[in-house]
């Protein structure tokens, strides 16, 4: 049995544990990224034709191209349809890119922290990841500068809209400085934007890929935050240059999307009910925000740090004293609270200890208070014993 | 803009090309592979919980996977529920056994011809494809034992019943034979069987995997032959040494598979309204089988030869005088008429001059007898010209 070099560096997901252990009923959980079961809309089939049962285009299908396109045309990306490539979830889209981009020893940049499905997926086509550091309106644009100085990296990857798992909405102006930073250095930019619709102060600004003048870029998106996650429709955009590769990869990975997802998408894009769904859902989101926000004051403002998330479905939090959070996962699903360990959202875990990743969108509210106090707990006896 | 030296193996899709080109719809296509719209079975969705909205796992649904494991029990494949991975169509098994198995310059073996979409994913991860000619029954034993002392490949690929493009299904004997040469020469199988259910004689043999005693194993299959390919349902069943690594790499690819396709799929699997509608479809298809060949006796017979398939959707036709087929497509096109030119379908699609790889399965039968007359005549046209 031979394997590919690849596979070593397939690394066992944390996440996959995690949310396996997450299952069991009695497990309050704060790990997943799930949206609430009550928010997912109630969907028609019986209008859909029989023909989406047929094979389709690698493409998508031309309506939902065309709606998509006029979706991200009314943020001030100028694209046209014929730049749409519907995907199996905007996770294919990282799939593509890497294909796309990476050998071994291919160097990319990234956030830090930055999803972790994505350093994943990046690492595991043997990429060199080079990070730059985040603050809270984007990041550290001297470090930036520097790093691309100093490096020549095949794109650069952001989700620069209320990121996974930092909560951070760039600036303005961060937008535009990136934006004429990787123009001037001629960095392709990869911007995934899965949270861009869940805003709760009813801010967002305008995608960087909508800022560049020369750049080649990929921009990511997916109705799974906000319509149907079983669906597996997202969709990418990308520069005129990029497109056709990025299409020959898709067909090659599974030939298309898969119709029925994309029918029932269709009806949603740009339409009334959608726009009055996504309201609902940023009234839902924001209700759970506040009083995740009141349950941590209460049970963890002594021991962390945190910003307010103004979008997204994330808390993430900064102990004030620094320990490897991996360590109290045990001890953590042992008292049946669940949360996701800051560590692997840097390509480097154990030079960043001490942050959690906490869903607010998906937990039972009656359970909200009782999973915190719970996981404050864990954290407390973990410091106490280290300092024992 | 930095590409990944994978993307120089990126070629064309000719297949792509003629696929576009026969969208038109005064073209007679015998190019694509699509199930007959007029058995595309009316489907109900009234009854998909809400539920399967929501993310799921990334082996499948449950309910699914112990159906599928069922089936294949049913054909004499050891497995349980938990070597079953639902995939978004069977080519994604490609995808995932490349990223496992293929690294630049690792050594894969496969049918001369094989399926052309198969040949490209390995070739686009690097790997140099050593063949092994089939026969009217299955490979030349020969060739193959001396292919295996001479090379060590990662694995080997094989379609052994009613193979795309050539139609051949493996005889008993050479199924054993097969078995136990890759157990000998402990080399990983990959079984792909999306044609098994389309048989006109009423005969299958089991497939291979089910007659190994050693060698690691994938099997995988498809809905989107026999129910709606729209759906992008496919599975894999591996061996347990395979597939904790193929769930990681399904994991990385796109999370899951859409649920909603998964949902109607289950309600077919196992069901005597699915065994019903394959009867259906056999009947069909056998029927469009017997038009093809006799219109094929009245064109093709003094400039052709072939066997009729026994299942599956696709004659595969070897000229008497050989041409480069992939010459013929431009004047077949211009007279509406589009087929697959058999080179592609090869490693090295120069040596293989002479086959046409046609599709009886979704030619309007009214148009049939036009469409391969007019076909016929473009050969002729070519070959005179060879000669004059």
């Amino acid at each position: 049995m031979a394997f590919s070099e690849r596979v070593s560096r397939l690394k066992s997901s944390l996440i996959r544990e995690i949310l396996a252990a997450a299952q069991r009923p009695e497990v309050m959980s704060f790990a997943g990224g799930l949206p609430a079961e009550a928010m997912l809309p109630k969907v028609e089939w019986a209008a859909m034709p029989l023909s989406m049962g047929q094979y389709g285009m690698s493409e998508g299908e031309p309506a939902l191209r065309e709606a998509l396109a006029a979706q991200a045309r009314a943020l001030g990306v100028a694209c046209e349809a014929s730049q749409v490539l519907v995907v199996s979830g905007s996770q294919q889209t990282l799939d593509l890119a890497a294909k796309l981009h990476i050998d071994v020893g291919t160097e990319v940049m990234l956030e830090a922290p930055t999803y972790l499905a994505a350093l994943q997926i990046f690492q595991l086509f043997g990429a060199d990841c080079i990070t730059v550091p985040l603050e809270a309106d984007g990041p550290d644009l001297q470090q930036l500068r520097a790093r691309l100085e100093q490096h020549r990296p095949a794109f650069i990857y952001l989700i620069p809209t209320f990121q996974n798992p930092s909560a951070v909405r760039y600036s303005e102006a961060k937008r535009d400085a990136v934006a004429a930073l990787l123009d001037e250095f001629d960095v392709t930019l990869i911007e995934d934007e899965p949270y861009r619709e869940l805003t709760f102060d009813g801010g967002s600004a305008t995608p960087i890929v909508s800022r560049l003048k020369k750049a080649s870029w990929i921009y990511t998106g997916t109705v799974s935050k906000t319509l149907l996650p079983g669906l597996r429709v997202g969709y990418l955009i990308a520069s005129p240059d990029l497109f056709p590769h990025l299409l020959r990869l898709k067909q090659s990975a599974d030939l298309h999307t898969n119709r029925i997802g994309q029918w029932q998408a269709q009806q949603w894009i740009g339409t009334e009910q959608y726009r009055s769904h996504l309201s609902e859902l940023r009234d839902f989101y924001r209700d759970r925000r506040d009083r995740f926000q009141a349950a941590l004051q209460t049970h963890f403002a002594d021991i962390a740090d945190w910003n307010v998330p103004q979008g997204g479905l994330f808390f993430w939090l900064t102990l004030r004293q620094p320990l490897d959070t991996r360590t109290l996962l045990a001890a953590a699903l042992a008292a049946d609270v669940a949360f996701m360990p800051g560590e692997p959202f840097f390509p480097e875990p154990d030079q960043h200890p001490g942050h959690l990743r906490l869903n607010f969108s998906h937990i039972d509210p009656a359970r909200l208070d009782e999973g915190l106090k719970r996981l404050a707990g864990v954290v407390r006896e973990a410091l106490a014993a280290k300092a024992a």
